[in-house]
């Protein structure tokens, strides 16, 4: 079966609403990881999902919505997915998540790569949902290692605290998506690197 | 003295070439570092200025020539002041250069905002620009510590120091732009923290 542009496309499949947004987002996802957000077009997407343009613009109206939509769905599903137990004390919480994280980014690589490609965008409304992604891990760090603060032998002030959490966000983000390109590093020797430099910052005073 | 668009303009003065081309500049970089790309006008700067539009077409042909050449002298700028004395120890060479570069953050405020405008640019060429001057960074860090690889007991893989810098650079680049916008944290307090994380990630490990 082709399509009018004359590819060969996968026979229409009858679908659910909700499965076949799911089917865009997720070639989207693909689309979005691989190409700069300008040089996607929303025609391709048509194509590969088999579908005429007119369906896809009933489900995301411009290609800007689309993309707003993977965004959010892929921060929603990294959000769900790497929020560890809370019964867990600090260090093993921190530990499992930054697990969880690293394992979402391996396994959802497209995905990652795409939600993280909104942090460049200049729609503030793309960004900022993007950035709220990025608070609500922050603020889930922030608020494990403040409830251990004693224990730390914490010596700063809480907007030090604020500065080291998002600084160590940024490490893990550029490590993650560095390492995605270039797997030859284990992903027990990325989680021991970040973990090394998140206590190093926020951690106990080796030496003083 | 009023523009044609009615707006006190300062009376033109006669500059040299090289003088009009770095006001511009400087023009550019307090309106790229205040502004996203797409909210700065070309016109504003040439308001600005007090010049004609023709002039500064002259000098910078595009808005995007323009930018790129903001960012291009922002970037040169910092790698020049921030290159630390190569006779010095690696601790204190280390020290010194991030004693620099948050004395250059903290100097040149609109200068350090507009370069790193520049990583979310949608544009490859100017976020070669960036990057050219954030690799140039790694390089010089990168070489600092390999140098010093067997003091340190450093105990990873040339391809793992690399993730290490790499992160520990977007650290310090998110701590910065941080702290210029709350500067209620000391430049002590952030060099500390800066020097922590790098430490931790890369210098000897503490406890094991």
């Amino acid at each position: 079966m082709s399509n009018k542009a004359g590819e060969v496309a996968e026979p229409r499949r009858r679908m659910s609403t909700d499965q076949r947004r799911e089917q865009l987002l997720a070639i989207g996802a693909v689309l979005f990881a691989e190409q700069a957000y300008d040089d996607v077009w929303i025609e391709q997407v048509a194509e590969l999902a088999g579908v005429s343009r007119g369906l896809l613009y009933h489900y995301f109206p411009t290609k800007r919505d689309f993309f707003a939509a993977v965004v959010r769905v892929e921060r929603d599903r990294m959000l769900q997915l790497t929020n560890p137990d809370p019964a867990l004390p600090t260090y093993d919480r921190a530990a499992a998540a930054l697990d969880a994280y690293l394992g979402f980014a391996e396994s959802h690589a497209h995905g990652f790569r795409a939600f993280h490609r909104a942090a460049a965008s200049g729609d503030p409304e793309i960004r900022q949902i993007y950035e709220e992604g990025i608070a609500a891990h922050q603020h889930r760090i922030l608020e494990a290692f403040e409830a251990e603060a004693t224990a730390l032998e914490w010596p700063w002030s809480p907007e030090i605290a604020r500065l080291a959490v998002h600084g160590w966000m940024a490490f893990v983000v550029t490590v993650c998506l560095e390492w995605l390109d270039n797997p030859g590093v284990t992903r027990d020797e990325v989680r021991e690197l970040c973990a090394r430099a998140l206590f190093g910052a926020v951690g106990q005073d080796p030496e003083r």
